[in-house]
């Protein structure tokens, strides 16, 4: 299963805020097994948004956006994927539910009248047609499915524990099922005393003797001090053995460092 | 003039990294007034490395690439780049020069002979013909910048320290010559007690009378207790000027949410 990662807002792209949405939904989808091929940042744009949206979903299983799912003028995720699909945007009974609900909650809690369904808090509710609003637990924005020819399209509030909390209540098990199961496993050793260009070729060596293990270097220390993560990793349906062909792994090219008079961490050592 | 930035590495796709070198690069543009209108990550794939340039070096006036030149197999950036452009990859003259005097720098303070230019050390230095190699002061690996036909590409590297002091350096002085000197002008307000749908007519009826200011609400706190930035911007070749009108803007909307009984501060506050 291969997925593309869209994130919207312009806030994103002028680097005032970190995109932690993207490397959340990544590390995630990573653990069930799901390729994250590809990630996109596009403004608050709504032909930026149109055209991001129509050049990626014929080429993926999976598309996640976050963001734009607001109340404001300027939250167009919905709206720009309804016209690149030629859907009409209507009024989603449900998802008004959902709405309505949570200003009734909100108004009891400041003991308030203010239940009034203006039209910012309609457009929350106002979504492509055939798609289906998903229950928001932490905020007000329903997320919203969308099931295409070969691509199921899930779109995520851009508040990061509003779309943590629904991808890993809603989205995660579904996809989890869709993935078959498969697992992908991970380990890290560091190394000090080593430059990257003298790990290179004993990586390769690695590499070829262990065909189902990817191997990567990732410098970390300074230029006179060289201190590299080396991330082993792979993906399967059987753990235990992947496990083990991971130790086999890490220990061939601990020994080979070792030789080369450079030191192997299991853990990140802080330099002193 | 018109950005994309390119964010090389698996790590990052994955999760593992979080992608503060495309939120740096952002900010740093934004503040010489180039815009970013998108930015992008793709693994360690030399097909999906190649497709993304070939999609996007023809829509920008600027491409920043970071990540992907080291030493190891799965460094593929300037490789897919001349593939992508039809250019032969050849060991540049005064790159393998920069690259030599860091390994000589690097042997003599480890008093070792170690100043061999083994494959993986000349790989540094094989870049596009016709690009111009740049200096790397805290790493090995030159920065590579290509003028394309109406674009200019610069390659630069994925450790976060070294990518940072050559933009800083030398990609950021070129192109705020280019960028003609205009500037970006920023201001943030923060409210308690006012829902982001409260909010929505009041940011609406402020761009309208100030048109040439931009302005964003982010909700920052949690549903039954909200806490609101509200972002004001705009781009301008007379900052005096600019930081007049996005004072009136910022009057304008803080009088009517104090209006509606939500709290302005001028700086973010840590809720009790």
């Amino acid at each position: 299963m291969i997925a593309h990662i869209i994130t919207i807002g312009d806030e994103i792209l002028i680097g005032q805020t970190l995109n932690t949405n993207a490397a959340c939904i990544g590390d995630q989808l990573t653990n069930i097994q799901i390729s994250v091929n590809k990630t996109s940042v596009v403004g608050d744009d709504h032909d930026d948004i149109m055209a991001e949206f129509k050049t990626c979903w014929a080429k993926n299983d999976l598309l996640i956006v976050t963001g734009g799912l607001g109340p404001t003028f300027d939250d167009k995720t919905l709206e720009s994927i309804a016209k690149a699909l030629n859907r009409k945007l209507e009024v989603d009974k449900e998802a008004l539910e959902m709405v309505k609900e949570k200003y009734q909650k909100y108004a009891r809690k400041k003991r308030s009248n203010n239940e009034e369904l203006a039209q910012p808090r309609v457009k929350m509710a106002t979504i492509p047609e055939n798609s289906m609003p998903i229950r928001n637990p932490l905020g007000t924005a329903p997320a919203v499915q969308i099931n295409l020819e070969n691509t199921v399209l899930i779109a995520l509030p851009g508040v990061p524990r509003e779309m943590e909390v629904i991808f890993e209540q809603t989205a995660a098990p579904m996809l989890k099922r869709a993935s078959h199961g498969s697992v992908f496993c991970e380990e890290s050793i560091y190394a000090d005393d080593v430059m990257e260009s003298a790990l290179a070729p004993l990586i390769d060596k690695v590499m070829i003797d262990n065909p189902d293990v990817y191997v990567k270097s990732h410098p970390r220390g300074a230029e006179n001090k060289p201190h590299m993560e080396i991330h082993f990793s792979m993906t399967t349906a059987e753990e235990e053995k992947a496990q083990e062909k991971l130790h086999k792994a890490v220990t061939q090219l601990s020994d080979m460092i070792i030789k080369i008079d450079g030191k192997v961490f299991p853990e990140q050592q802080v330099s002193s």
